[in-house]
């Protein structure tokens, strides 16, 4: 199975792959259509009948989709700005030769069952998470996500546009969520959890509370040189201060808090900034220790902004609240994975969108270097065949 | 004459307008060579003879360029981005207007007098400023300015051959820089002095020290959700500690210290990044205090990579000495504005550049705002036409 691993894997990999390492394939981007592309006719050629439903989700079905109760997995391909292979990918590959397993046992399912692709899972390039699965179960309100922009301006709608699907058809698809019994996806792991007690495949119990927040910045754009250094209200001491302050609250409450995103205004080097917005992505293992934390965040900058002579807003872009996986089904997964550990992660996923309405589990596959989101994101084939294995038992025990 | 300067002014204006206040003509840029199309059909119209030198800049000539010890007064009109309309262009409004004066009055000039447009003197394009003045004097080398590129990867090389202007033949150009007997800028002032003396026109003393340097933290990209706090080698957390510490070694030294300009990369929300580089802009009024100051960051920044387990890197991208205006241009250019106040400035211009190699001297005209490189930098026609008049009388007494 490493070897038939490696072989689709491999047809994958060229499609955004970024020259000096990593993988960018921005939600609805050319490359992310290319990967939707290289979905269709890898499912097609299993006999899979690929449909794409009204939000760009991607569903490939072996049986009748009609007949209900069905056993859907997969995960998503798009990618944040230079990322690692695996993340989202590996579901969507892992699917596809768990689909080839039951076939080469002569396994005949007798529910229907779905190889999942799930559009623009990454908010790196909209600003929010998730939208392909929001949208059809109806977290993500439809004019909201219309709107989303990218850092160019584009909008989501234009995006989907110019990739063919009409963005004025996305929204609420109860029926069609309704034909799903079970989802199940796997995952790369992002974390060390399963490397440090050395097990290739864990079973998910849950995903912490996490969001997004923007803070804007206003100050007074002035000259670097002649700008007396009293007379300043510069955004960019107000956003540095920010960006330590949410470390900070971070560290103190065992959660997590992350600036990555960062963009000065109009950002010359000659120039006392005018304005400043950046992104805090923050998490924790519980909802009120989230709050604490973002409130926290929040006293501190808006103090800070006082002595800076600037103003500051802060306002959630996205917020998740905590997920907890159908207790039944994972038994079921650590039953058919002869007892893997089981683990919660602080990464959003569809997994978790699905699991307020659907019976919902996780299989992670060992990332021995602990990243994520970055090229450094590894598993070794054999870990990600166990990952096949444990799911093509999964597929077995809940569709036949 | 404030009527005569509206009415020029007033079609210099559009040019680079943008939509919510504020002008952005990048060196080179459409707008930038809209803006020098304007120049020349506003000296041509005056009877100059305008020619470009190897290096982009142009000179309006009133007389033979030829006969030697002329006497040139003006600036550029590039702008940062979300610049005001007055750095630089209100310079080369004023130098038409008073050669328009000197022949309302009758005034022939015994030597050659010229209107010069220095190219890309702003650095917010290509990271280094007065390129057109600097490759002009030798300060600047060929080979290095070429290479120079802007945000979008663009090559000074690339932008000017798109704009029609060989870049092979940039260089020094001791025989066109040995014409030039006398070089005066006239110049939006950059701060409040003559504001706080109710004084509408100054003349400079010299320019503060001052330099960029580019610092470069390197850390590990990495998933924001599922990196443990204690793992992340997060050089957001470097730069944001260089920004607070760059202000406050300013502050402390009264010397001046500003990061307009960083760059996460790869500057998605969910991600920790992998890499920041920012943009220190330092100045002081002597370079002992300048140089302590930058080496003072530098100290506090390794340490606190250190600390952050990134790596960090300062190198200059430009370093300006001191500047010094001749003495005896000084005398006669307070004379000829009746006694006006003598200010030194923290920013660079043209008229640094050419002081090594020209008597050279600057005149300031009031902004009451004192805002500089911003939307809210000011003049009013009064004083602008002031700044006409002193600068029409300086050109007498040199040039007659």
């Amino acid at each position: 199975m490493a070897e038939a691993f490696r072989a689709l894997w491999d047809t994958l990999l060229p499609i955004g792959a970024d020259p000096d390492g990593g993988w960018t394939r921005p939600a609805w981007s050319e490359v992310d259509l290319a990967a939707r592309a290289w979905f269709t006719r890898e499912a097609t050629a299993r006999g899979l009948a690929v449909e794409t439903d009204r939000n760009g989700n991607l569903f490939a079905w072996l049986g009748d989709p009609e007949a209900g109760d069905a056993v859907v997995t997969g995960s998503h391909l798009d990618s944040v700005p230079n990322g690692g292979a695996y993340d989202g990918a590996l579901g969507v590959v892992c699917a596809l030769l768990a689909v080839d397993l039951l076939a080469a046992r002569g396994v005949a399912p007798r529910r229907p069952v779905a190889v999942a692709v799930f559009a623009a899972e990454e908010g790196a390039r909209f600003g929010v998470p998730c939208l392909g699965s929001g949208l059809l179960t109806g977290a993500v309100a439809p004019d909201r996500a219309r709107a989303l922009t990218d850092a160019d301006g584009v909008s989501l709608a234009e995006a989907m546009r110019a990739a063919g699907t009409d963005p004025d058809a996305i929204g609420p698809d109860p029926a069609r969520l309704a034909r799903i019994g079970h989802f199940v996806e796997l995952h790369v792991e992002q974390g060390r959890a399963l490397a440090d007690v050395g097990a290739p495949v864990g079973v998910g119990s849950g995903i912490w509370p996490h969001g997004r927040w923007r803070i804007s910045v206003t100050g007074a754009g002035d000259h670097a040189g002649t700008a007396a250094m009293a007379g300043r209200r510069d955004p960019m001491l107000t956003a540095a201060y920010a960006v330590l302050a949410a470390n900070k609250e971070a560290r103190q409450r065992g959660g997590r808090a992350t600036v990555g995103r960062l963009l000065a205004h109009p950002g010359a080097t000659n120039a006392v900034a005018a304005g400043v917005s950046l992104w805090l992505d923050a998490r924790a293992a519980d909802p009120e220790t989230l709050a604490a934390m973002v409130a926290a965040v929040e006293v501190r900058v808006g103090e800070r902004a006082g002595r800076d002579g600037t103003s500051v807003s802060m306002r959630p872009e996205s917020q998740t609240p905590p997920v907890t996986f159908d207790p039944a089904l994972r038994r079921r997964l650590v039953a058919a994975t002869g007892g893997a550990p089981v683990l919660a992660t602080a990464a959003g996923h569809d997994a978790g969108v699905l699991a307020a309405h659907v019976p919902t589990g996780m299989l992670f596959v060992r990332n021995p270097s602990g990243v994520s989101h970055a090229p450094g994101e590894a598993a070794t084939d054999a870990d990600c065949a166990a990952g096949v294995a444990a799911l093509a038992g999964v597929l077995r025990e809940l569709a036949c």
